[in-house]
């Protein structure tokens, strides 16, 4: 009876499957798999989903075959299957999503037509590693891939120069491969040229997998551990802190109180719950009544000169 | 028979629900949650977990009230209880990870004591968001509070200079409350210094919630975008795209491949797998074979000068 049959439409999920253990897995990626006809991923990831594979098709791809991974799923997708891209971690976070929308639109793939996409969210390595080894994330913070296979140094070097001179903290992403072994020791070289050689590093391997492994070291010592295709680094900013073995970047409460005896009282001049002194409100105050030039605060808070000059300009209209 | 009863070891759990929805949670947060006899979180997250919470302890707290609800958890694992503490997205990212660790610290708490601590990682809202709009982050991003509550506004303000700068993706966490209203136009205003007025924006309101709302604009509009206290907004970087309504972040294949009629193919240069040839070691050949001095090479690269002249020092001893 084909004059009666319809095309089902064809879905391609997008799963970020977290850091590798099935607890640490969503419902929505567990359900994903579930319903696929095909599972798509990288050989070392398919494998931490392999119980979840019985009866369905399975393409097992090198590191390097994102594009053809994508490139499979739109083939069977068309074809109406169910087709379940996986990506360790987050499948937005250096995963299969930018990849396979860069397919898909190539292939003049439209939202409304016969392929739907779904993008299924996980935990990243980056939230993973930071679990495991205290809270290190409490503050601003910034993910930069070590990888040079499509991204030039010059770009990765001004970013890890961007990220160290802000104080972010810093999550490294491919730190180190067979070939790829100075990267590394560049990034700790620029990252040392604002932070202290004792700041805080976790280099965390294969995350809530059998093969787990933590080491708490230090920027200045950072080079010398192991670190591989599967470890994640996270090196602290400049207030963040090792203790009892857990690695704890501060919020910032010591900003605004004091603790005496387990009591908590605001310092002088701050409110619970209210923008800081130093916030934006009273930062504005406190420039303008300084009566110091663009030029002089911009040296005093390391900001754009320019930045200065318009706020200066703006108060005293305002 | 008090005297053969052994108090049990008490424990607080630091759950990650993920975005909000059930679906998107982990098994482990779940069963974090099954075990507990006492859940403590802000009102709305708790809200999120509601269906989960039968014959359960539950303290609900403002806002504000970090410390508190980790000094309560405190108090109740220190009568052998078992307490989950909830945040939404990240238990680590901007969650109460930190908070608590600096209550237990100063409580004298250590991790072989009486009270255990585990973190139960999920997708922070920043892997939500992505999901939701496309794949924004499939290159370096980093993650900035505008709250100033417990941060000065120059410290703010000079990760958002440095992150546009550096290119990469910004996710703005807590950019808008009630008072908190010029902050985003301040963030805007530096963005805009170093990125297009068209680079595109997602606001994206209570991800895998009833009332998710997602908005695409562009930075030069962001801030008369609806922005409220359960917003998160992501900025792309220069080559950041919207195409069918998606927002896309390049991964960067076009630096190292000619895609004709389907067909990839290494551009002249490159070698599929490898480093590019602007990657560490040749971007290292061509600086050295160029006779430049470090200050010409600084200017050419946005990098800094030091950094040169000791890259060029190393190689010509090498």
């Amino acid at each position: 009876m084909k004059e009666t049959e319809v095309a089902a439409r064809g879905k391609i999920f997008l799963v970020g499957i977290g850091p590798g253990s099935e607890a640490h897995m969503s419902a929505r990626a567990r359900q994903a798999i579930a319903e696929a006809d095909t599972v798509i991923g990288y050989v070392t990831y398919v494998r931490l989903v392999a119980p979840l594979l019985e009866g369905k098709e399975v393409i097992r791809k090198s590191m390097t075959e994102e594009l053809d991974r994508a490139v499979e799923a739109l083939e069977r997708a068309r074809q109406g299957k169910t087709v379940a891209l996986i990506s360790s971690g987050d499948a937005g976070v250096y995963g299969m999503a930018g990849p396979t929308f860069e397919v898909l639109f190539a292939a003049g793939w439209q939202p409304e037509g016969d392929v739907a996409v779904e993008i299924v969210p996980g935990a990243s390595a980056i939230n993973a590693c930071a679990a495991l080894v205290g809270a290190p994330l409490t503050h601003d913070f910034c993910a930069i891939s070590l990888s040079d296979l499509l991204t030039p140094w010059p770009v990765i070097a001004r970013r890890l120069e961007a990220a160290a001179a802000a104080d972010f903290v810093v999550a490294l992403y491919n730190p180190k491969s067979g070939r790829r072994t100075r990267h590394i020791v560049e990034a700790q070289r620029l990252l040392l040229r604002h932070r202290a050689p004792d700041t805080p590093v976790a280099i965390v391997k294969s995350a809530y997998r059998p093969k787990q492994r933590i080491e708490l070291t230090t920027l200045e010592r950072m080079a010398e551990a192991e670190i591989g295709m599967l470890s994640t680094v996270l090196v602290g900013n400049s207030r963040t802190f090792v203790r009892h073995g857990l690695m704890v970047t501060p919020r910032g409460y010591g900003e605004k109180y004091v603790f005496d005896e387990g009591e908590r009282q605001a310092r002088a001049g701050e409110q619970a719950g209210r923008s800081l002194s130093s916030g934006l409100e009273g930062w504005l105050r406190e420039i303008r009544a300084s009566g110091e030039s663009p030029a002089s605060l911009a040296r005093r808070y390391a900001l754009p000169e320019d930045y200065l000059a318009a706020l200066l300009a703006e108060e005293s209209d305002g």
